[in-house]
């Protein structure tokens, strides 16, 4: 299983809708498919998705990091010494993007050399995770138009209501319309992508206080220090640290400062690896997690319902698996498939992806 | 002074001798030169410095955001308008050197066109700075004999040791070495890179405990979030936060954990005006601070030094600006010179310094 050669092709696959939230808008999906070769004959895939708003990385960056940085010192490393693998990449700092592509990619050829689903070989917990799908800005009837089609067709009955909007009435009403239309069955949480300030979020709490909400995610910035913790003292709702708490140090630090009380954890910033370094980090204080969305295409989607699907604790909330349905296509041979509320994982070797030689012709940017 | 375009520019020059410490070493400064052209025809020059293992940037990365993601943005906004042109800039997460390097152009077409000298622009409290050196890894003998001579060539009497050696007494001999070579007139102290744990860092501040140093920068990471704080309540010296304090955000949850209690301002990494909120904000706190070097070349140097002299409490301690003697050679016209221990700003319109047009075809790396 040792590593002979590390791609990063850059690819674009438009979005049917983009994605608007307030720390930005995606209109499309430009990755980066990470593949790892082993000297055996395996070929490892994930994908990594550049987000500068959140992570500092482009497209660019990513392909310098994984073919210039990393590659040189990975090749010649077994895939099973992932402790050596991440000894080189975390030298460098940040590029979490990339730094996880290439993880994931090394479980895959761990799950093909050995014939076993990297599912299993993570936890094996459970065979699906439930959906929840993330509703973004639109007017209040539009997001109610969504989330019914979401529920009808898909069977999705928790949601993540992108919040933030300035004034938060306009969010506060779209919470309202959510909860009128689709009955107190569903589960509706919030995310604010750091789109007000700590006093503003109080308020827009407070104004959302009938409305049975679950969780609210990353109202205003973590770097707001003093006032995101005086947000979470005052909270009626856990505080979710999303892109605040990227890896283990950030988590300890805003979990024991007080600046959140739930971690979101997305493995297409922390791989499988350092995922479950958080999860088990979480699991030991005593905090609850959630599986989060990075706006990942079908490859970044199936990579998180392997990892969640795989604990109980990641499997005891809904995972947000379906932001690939906004997409115009995607990189498969076989497409993703979300029915009764839930993704199952794929009882095969590796992760259960296994991308279209046509279409990754016809999408990647770099021929 | 509306931005009309700006550039990136790979360049690359060897060192004499190349720089060791704990997290890496540097044998060629292989940076980026920006160029912020205004459209009433000034030229502002700054050097962003790739540090993959401090920041995570890379040449690629930081030519790629400066002229993908920043330019489009910049383009037409007036040099004055700094605030707006930081929040087109603060929207990336991450990537200090490009944006600091932006922002440092960006303040030279200011003092170009206002036919002010930056330093004065800034605060204007001195014309130099006094200059600490940087000794890296190398026998107790040889970095004696480097300390010498920098001190009866360029008069410099202050000195940042390399530490983070592991067993860690091969820095304290140095440490001891120095002291006794050097006397009790000189200022010695420590930066670690990292290098060590909370418990070795301890150990090896009680066994130089004779040697009156004066700071321990970054003995251990501050993502040992627990440990760091341990460390920094028993230490015998002030504790620098340096890689571990990047944004005023950063800065603040490190002093207010008490993970730290000096802070090191870089203008590679903050510029001139997120530098200013930093200074301002440790001043607000009460924390002393220490201007840092990014490994810099002439460029970077002189935009330390700049920066530093504005203020009164930059100037309290020796700045890190000697690093430039190690190079091959530079890009400006009229080189750098320390003497008497001191590096002076020139008073000329910007930040005083500029390209030699022959040196820049030389050593760029894009034609």
């Amino acid at each position: 299983m040792k590593i002979s050669k590390i791609e990063a092709i850059p690819f674009a696959i438009p979005y049917k809708k983009p994605l608007r939230f307030a720390s930005g808008e995606v209109r499309v999906a430009a990755h980066i498919l990470v593949r790892v070769h082993s000297e055996d004959g395996f070929v490892g895939e994930a994908e990594a998705p550049p987000r500068p708003f959140t992570y500092g990385e482009t497209q660019d960056s990513i392909k310098s990091m994984v073919e210039k940085v990393f590659a040189p010192e990975l090749v010649g490393l077994s895939c099973l010494n992932r402790e050596q693998i991440h000894a080189v990449m975390n030298r460098t700092v940040g590029n979490p993007t990339a730094k996880s592509a290439v993880d994931m990619a090394v479980w895959d050829v761990i799950g093909k050399s050995l014939q076993l689903p990297v599912t299993t070989l993570l936890g094996g917990y459970a065979d699906r995770m439930r959906v929840s799908h993330m509703l973004g800005f639109a007017s209040p009837q539009s997001m109610v138009v969504e989330a019914e089609r979401m529920r009808d067709v898909y069977g999705i009955t928790t949601f993540k209501v992108k919040v933030g909007r300035k004034p938060f009435m306009l969010d506060v009403e779209v919470c309202r319309a959510l909860r009128a239309a689709l009955g107190s069955e569903v589960e509706l949480y919030i995310d604010g992508n750091r789109g007000w300030t700590p006093s503003e979020s109080l308020r827009a709490l407070n104004a959302m206080n009938d409305l049975d909400l679950t969780l609210a995610e990353e109202l205003c910035p973590a770097d707001d220090v003093l006032g995101r913790k005086w947000l979470t003292a005052r909270s009626p709702l856990p505080v979710v640290a999303d892109e605040s708490a990227t890896t283990p140090g950030e988590v300890t630090r805003e979990l024991l400062s007080g600046a959140s009380n739930v971690i979101s954890i997305k493995t297409a910033r922390t791989g499988f690896t350092s995922s479950r370094r958080v999860l088990h980090l979480c699991e030991g204080l005593g905090t609850e997690v959630v599986m989060g969305n990075q706006i990942d295409g079908q490859i970044g989607t199936m990579c998180s319902a392997v990892f969640g699907s795989a604990y109980k604790a990641t499997t005891s909330r809904a995972g947000e698996l379906s932001n690939f349905l906004d997409m115009s296509d995607d990189l498969l041979a076989d497409p993703l498939e979300i029915s009764d509320g839930t993704l199952a994982v794929r009882n095969v070797a590796g992760l259960g992806i296994e991308v279209d030689p046509a279409k990754l012709a016809k999408y990647r940017q770099d021929s």
